[in-house]
């Protein structure tokens, strides 16, 4: 692990890193932020998964974690959303799809699978890393995310509840397969037979079983992607169908930008905390 | 006034805005946050003002003030550092000078005078485009801001006592005329003559009779500005000389980056607040 920049921030450090992924096939950056409680013990380690076009610095930058997470004493990881380089393959008049548009899973066609493992990256990798070099209890884990890194928050989460004690999303996408712009993005990733991305959709993987204790999730009524994109009412569905406790907040007013992740960011850090 | 954006933030909203300033000769850009309670009649003012390099959307986007401006019912004002545009004289290789680098003075000289009124844009402008289109108290105004900012802040506030009810600020130059990133600027806006430079500096201002109610500075001390550009001594003794009251509080491991200025924003908020 390489250390790109270190500053002190309320009274922890908001640390940027980077590793040689094995499975991302390139040098990933990621972000840690380590409450002032870290220098007397293990912390809480809390995942935050960011949107299409992000990188690990724009919630560093905007999502207004640090002052919260220092007072509940909280680790913030901030990973990439997708790999990184000249060699990685993209598509770059498409925001939905390459760089900065990961989605969470482990491609598995050409030429994007050799690159495109950011599931494992998150889930296998990172993991290890963070453990290594920072003081986190690993046993209390909890993920969040904003939009397709909602959608990662929630799929990741759904699949690894053992891994994860807490789960909340910022307006995610909640049902990928069916939504236009993530459907390329699947199929590009994972092959025209879509049973094989119901792994990768949140309400996919709820309707075929998996479970979760209780999710919460915020959605900004003036978000431009909500009803084409985002149609948070479909996770509500397959939630209750399921029996999974969903609290679904809708914000008048509120659109997609950082301006609402920030406005409800310490809301979800309670929720974690009290959880973890 | 033109509005650029709008964003539903904390209960409020930030917006950015710009207007055609008489004064620099350009289309100047700003950002104003009302707080909720702007909605239900007139609120304090606070202007911030940044320092080199930047313009009005840094502190807007990692200055993290709008939970507290929110809960004090606080309007954040945040200028630009210097006009812009095509046709606006430059030092393209300096970011101590010219675009970025305003320094909140008028230029006398060829060939910045021309645009490079940013006082009078400051104290004589944007206050009546502010008064004209938001619900603003302009009987309690405060200021603040970081670096070359902070430097304008106190200037600003000791120039004009009547106008600002508060003056804090973050990393201040505090004596402009005398450190190496300033003296340059100081002489090509105002020309050789260094008395002329004492109304921008707020330690001459302070040693000419200028007063001030009460000064609130914080300071990194891992700030690699804090002995050549900065040197917060030079305003802690002339303020004690001259009997104003200063506190100023020296912050181990706390550098010159937006991690310390949004680490103290709270308390610059709430300092104003008392004294608004």
């Amino acid at each position: 692990m390489k250390i790109v920049s270190q500053n002190f921030a309320h009274g922890g450090v908001q640390g940027v890193y980077t590793i040689d992924s094995t499975f991302c096939q390139c040098e990933m950056t990621f972000a840690v932020y380590l409450p002032p409680q870290a220098k007397d013990g293990p912390c809480p380690v809390l995942w935050y998964l960011s949107g299409l076009t992000c990188n690990h610095s724009n919630v560093m930058d905007k999502g207004e974690y640090r002052k919260m997470a220092a007072e509940l004493g909280l680790i913030i990881v901030c990973p990439d959303t997708s790999p990184r380089g000249d060699g990685v393959p993209d598509e770059l008049t498409n925001w939905q799809m390459g760089k900065g548009a990961g989605f969470y899973l482990n491609a598995t066609e050409e030429p994007w699978s050799q690159y495109y493992q950011m599931e494992s990256h998150i889930m296998d990798e990172l993991p290890k890393v963070i453990k290594d070099h920072f003081p986190v209890d690993m046993d209390r884990q909890g993920v969040f995310g904003h939009s397709m890194g909602g959608h990662g928050a929630l799929t990741l989460a759904l699949k690894n509840p053992d891994t994860f004690k807490s789960c909340t999303a910022f307006a995610p996408i909640a049902q990928p397969m069916t939504a236009d712009w993530s459907r390329p993005a699947l199929e590009a990733y994972l092959g025209p037979d879509e049973s094989k991305w119901r792994a990768y959709d949140a309400t996919a993987l709820i309707e075929d079983g998996a479970k979760f204790s209780e999710i919460l999730v915020d959605q900004g009524e003036a978000d431009n992607f909500l009803e084409n994109g985002l149609r948070p009412w479909l996770l509500e569905e397959a939630c209750k169908t399921a029996g999974i406790p969903l609290t679904l907040r809708m914000h008048p007013n509120y659109d997609h930008s950082y301006f609402f992740i920030s406005s409800f960011m310490d809301d979800h850090l309670k929720w974690h905390k009290e959880r973890l």
